[in-house]
């Protein structure tokens, strides 16, 4: 029996988000995933997830781990489930990893990105994977209110009303907003996420872009831990999950 | 009445070519434009293009034109357009031009790329427009191939059996070809191109990449003008019309 660690990119624009939801007529990742594998293993196998993305959010270096008795070599892994998996979902690593390696529980870091495209025209190459504001936007203040989420906080204030976790104290490492063209990224890395926090941090810095919030406005969020104070909530399309940390195994 | 010019972008993956075939079970770009422009200006309009893609192929800068009674002003008809336009397909610019300007008479040279992707298993973001090709390329050889191309020089072995033009002679202005990270671009510019040419063109030279024709071969067939003596015809979707170059109006 070997525990089997996935690096995984899609492109979520087609799926209900990562995690299965029992219903077929809504796919998940997850769902896909697990058939592919099924097939190549054959035998039914339950996966589990470092961050369970939302519908329309995207990835690039999801990591997932299963437990199997397949002996299939594991540098074929990849390929024979990229032959079963549709072309918006791709595994592009596989490793062996302890047996008590969870996928989730053991993440050191997370890193996600959230994407603007400020040409007036959206771009047919770009619509699935950012946010169109067809407007300038001042990066240097949204960079500077981005390096305030650095460190540990409360990020009560930018937790979603659903969100259910014991603590929200996060500690991030890193936060910054750098354009590139016509994309302007907000990259952040960070001990763990709270309930859409990516997302509400991007619509808070958002604002700040556009000249409708001050800068101290994130301070007084942090500090008060009050929902109203934050942004609104940026659409899941933007946010992709970039990578996930680990120690070495 | 005025002779307007547009330029377009698109994503060709889910378009039966740009050219309406007047099967509503084809959907083509022109066919969309046309509808979307109906809606704008209140008339059935007929455009020009000055490249007519086959299914499958990209635009990032396809020119076309119409003539119109229309009085909407110039700088409104992007925006107008847009809103009608599947998300695939975005009006980028518009001008009025002569009434006699043609966008594909007029023409003075156009740009077409052709994406490898050379990483082992395609990314999720990149499958629609590339042709995959999981090996190392040799790109310095290909790169003096495509050298060979420029000037003044008869194409016919670089036209599909499908052509019908008077003359397989074309001057081409640029080639080359260069790698950024897991992709490899070939950049063509030139007076005018054969059907299928630079298709043709990228499948002689992914051989040349993989070692399996040397590069005489090309002068060879350059020589010769016998298709037999070139490449495989690339597939649609690694080809993107660039640019359309027209002389100041």
């Amino acid at each position: 029996m070997r525990n089997i660690r996935l690096v995984l990119e899609y492109d979520g624009t087609d799926y209900c988000g990562f995690q299965d939801q029992a219903r077929p007529d809504r796919p998940t990742v997850q769902a896909k995933l697990e058939e592919a594998l099924a097939k190549t293993v054959g035998e039914r196998v339950r996966i589990t997830a470092a961050g369970r993305t939302d519908a329309g959010v995207h990835a690039l270096g999801q990591v997932v781990n299963f437990v199997s008795d397949t002996t299939i070599p594991i540098e074929r892994i990849p390929v024979a489930l990229n032959t079963r998996l549709p072309k918006d979902i791709a595994v592009i690593r596989a490793d062996v990893v302890p047996i008590d390696f969870h996928a989730r529980y053991w993440a050191k870091a997370k890193t996600y990105r959230y994407t603007w495209y400020t040409r007036p025209v959206l771009s047919p190459f770009y619509h699935r994977y950012v946010q169109h504001v067809p407007r300038p936007l001042d990066v240097p203040a949204m960079h500077r209110a981005a390096a305030l989420f650095v460190g540990e906080h409360d990020f009560a204030a930018f937790r979603s009303a659903h969100g259910s976790t014991k603590t929200t104290v996060r500690h991030i490492y890193a936060s910054t907003i750098e354009r590139t063209g016509d994309l302007v990224h907000f990259t952040i890395e960070g001990s763990g996420f709270l309930y859409n926090m990516v997302r509400i941090m991007a619509g808070t810095l958002l604002e700040i872009g556009l000249g409708r919030r001050d800068i101290d406005s994130v301070k007084e969020a942090l500090r008060l831990g009050d929902r109203e104070l934050a942004g609104p909530t940026a659409p899941p399309h933007g946010l992709t999950l970039v990578s996930v940390a680990y120690d070495e195994v």
